[in-house]
């Protein structure tokens, strides 16, 4: 599991439903990433090592879901400096608001960069973590350069077609 | 610091001014406690060694307060067996809702007893926490009826006197 | 249904889908209880005698749904110093929000320990009961352990296992 | 205190500055009340009294104003059989929204007439219940046609004058 | 249509499904009533004189339920003396958040008496007109009290029967 | 007040500090208007007097501004063909939500053009109307475009000069 | 395309199911348009190209929907003086609320003219836009004084016809 | 003002209040920056020029900030594939939740890595900036570590110290 640039972990093997949607993206730019459940409440110490560990593992980011009273993203950023990116999930029948405010609303000091609620937010989170290594990795960049021209020349001028 | 029933903590020193409610009240009814700043964010390190050996220094439960994406009474919960009560802190500019989802809509499997938004919360937490020890201890079960009593007898009649 | 630790209760008959969950915890950690329809409205009187004969029949802790305008937590605390558990249902358009504010915005001096909306609520109004009665009981309290270990083993490492 | 049209009840002397304005209404318009603090949660047994006596003693209609999780104005509509009307007062840092929630979002058979949150909540609640009485009263009937006659009259043409 | 106690109005035809709870309650407790439906933003005509009329063709109260920007059982209101009892309607994708903020929040003055979203609404508002009626005719009260009575006793004891 | 081309109305006389807003907009734009206070509880008759002669009087676009359960701007579009825009004041302690919603959610059939909540909803309601004019009008699509440049070029560089 | 009055943009193919409610008015009341599918977002530059050339293309109102994080219609009418109506779409899963502030709260200056979530948005957006033109053109002025008559006496009496 | 690492930008010269707590962050980190005032509806052209020239002059994030309908971050992300990270203000009387919902509620495709509502997201947001560089700059990151240390150091044990 070394060397990967990004690491995706979610709450719950539930999250991956939306999480995938991060994989998808980040297999069609060539970025390596790893995929792990770590709950922090469930398996606190899963998370303490993994986030302990994360920089010297030489991640780059990491993509950190979860749902409801959502702490993972929040508590991976306390324990690391590698940057955090934070996707709430949609997962009780508060439609993601409660999950959005646990991550969103991080106090001044640890910061977790957060995205949309579900699977737009996953889907974000992993073009902006390749945005980010773009800024060093010509190849990403291309990449990433292609991805956005193929979605703006892929927008329909006929809604109706 | 040993042998309190009721460990106090809080995610800032900004948070005393709720929390304090919580130490006048078991006070009164003669429980003992100790109280600590403990930040899951900034201090991840000594929240789990507090959370770690929470039982056996023999605290019966522990009293967290914490605002905007409030994750201390979670983690605390997440890394002890220890009854966790939890109390939002209205912290931020969108008046504790914040807290309030971080902290109560906690999945299962962790549970964390959550309180009102602020010093009610953190007033009821403490008269809580004295109800869970007053199932063994008769003299906190005298002091707490006798609370009850008095807060009772205290409402007026009349609502322009 | 003399000598039983916790009592459940709830609003409706059709609160019972989630309530159940709460039955299953307790029967999985070896704690005994009772359970009951009682409704704050429909039925204030059965409330009262409830609430009023709770501790001399040596309930340690009470268990509470009710979804809407829940008064039934509340009415409950203010009629009894036995712990009352509040579990938020979600049984309207507003999707457990009602319920959730009727229930965790207590007034300091009756405290409700409140839990997320809905069946992640009811297991953990449970394993916070059984975590309460831990502090007296060995039994329980290593069932507890058990099973927090056993939750914390299930967590798989892969999500798409 | 026998023989009044209105009872007026609210949660918490502080609920005053609120509730003294139904009282004005009501002065203003003739109809007789009573005035009494009765806590749902903390003199239950006051509400019980209060509710179950309403009818005999002759109460038409119960104002019950609260705030927070506010359980008066649902508990007194349990118990009898006389028509209660709702003030959520604006007690808590949520702004009365829980107050609101707790009140309007009545379970189907028990009903409470809710209205606005705070002062305006409690004028419209004293013109309700003067409504009510009108049906049968002239007097009252007459004074109310006077209040809306002035209060059309009242409103100016010019913004700026 | 002359004589009814009470008249049900409504925004659309489509509210009907949840108006009709209304008119079976009214036909089990006896009390006469009108139905029509009345667009306060399609009819203004029709609501200005449904409402003109309405004391003087003996109407002791107007249940109005609107989904939306729900304007009908206030501008009913304005229009008459009657006393208005508001039913909010889930009739967007706002889950009558809307309807309930447009109805209950009506500013001082003129009064709407204001229920629970949908159905539970819906009943609660004929309950409440007819616990009105009750006040001054003794078969509407002996109604009432049975309705209540059974409604009680049905409340089942065991929640799994 | 004859032949003016924008009526200003609003709900109380309480809105003037907001509307005024809207007012020195069209001066600026030398857009002919006339104001009003029409309050659509308080003076019903007024309302339909007011929007049934809005056409033949000449008026091309209502500029309605209400809090609270604003019925204003949605009735005033139910009795005249002429745009209506309506502006959400912050009249209660729910801040505006209330009005908005009340505004906003217009059913088919029945638009009303909403702006923002406040002060910053008056300045853009005048705006608008300005702009709908100004599609007939040269002199005020010049003072608009001129109102627009300048808007622009008053936009600082540095954030701290 | 050119000479059209209104043009119809929406940020998303997937928002036609919605928008195409705009178009079928619009053929009703005998008002041109054009529709096109224009993501702020994802194509900037046609929108940049949509709105710098709306006026000089002759339109009077461009009517434009999106969800989520809304961006479409206030970017529209930052590039054009052509007044600007939003259609909030409900898209995610936080039902609309998101593109209904997106689109509302626009600041002072920029104004957007902004209608209900979804379907009703639709039509009365288009509905207000052929009110904006009427103003000026007694064709269309005819058709919309039909479309209001037919729509009011559509209205049927009898719920339960 | 070439070759900063970072673009911090603004909507309002009344934003600085905010954004001026991520300068001195950066200040403290010794990462270069560059402050300006961009308005997406006041300034699109200067937005457009900005955006489209951001990775020429070598920006490696964008921090913008904006309030109410806040179109500023996700307009940049649409015309620049650098990193954007947006602020939520809280300029309205919503109290930031409509800036917090149009940048974080961005579509799929388009990222914006969002901050908490006001100076904790501006402080964080220059935090994160930090944290991305310093995967490539060591300086930044020992600077980065060092902030972090002293962060934790500086969290008291006692709270009421």
């Amino acid at each position: 599991m070394a060397n990967s640039a990004v690491g995706i972990i979610m709450g719950s093997r539930s999250d991956w439903g939306v999480m995938e949607n991060a994989v998808q993206i980040l297999d069609q730019l060539g970025v390596s990433y790893e995929t792990k459940v770590v709950s922090a409440h469930r398996t606190p110490d899963r998370l303490y090592d993994y986030a302990r560990s994360a920089r010297e593992r030489g991640l780059k980011a990491i993509i950190a879901g979860a749902g409801g009273a959502a702490h993972l993203p929040g508590m991976a950023a306390a324990m690391t400096p590698v940057p955090v990116l934070g996707v709430p999930i949609d997962a009780t029948v508060l439609q993601g608001v409660d999950a959005l405010m646990s991550i969103v609303q991080m106090p001044k000091g640890v910061p977790v960069a957060t995205f949309a609620v579900g699977t737009p937010g996953a889907i974000n989170a992993a073009l902006f973590a390749a945005a980010m290594l773009a800024n060093e990795d010509e190849a990403i960049r291309d990449a990433l350069d292609r991805y956005r021209e193929a979605q703006s020349a892929g927008v329909p001028i006929n809604p109706f077609d």
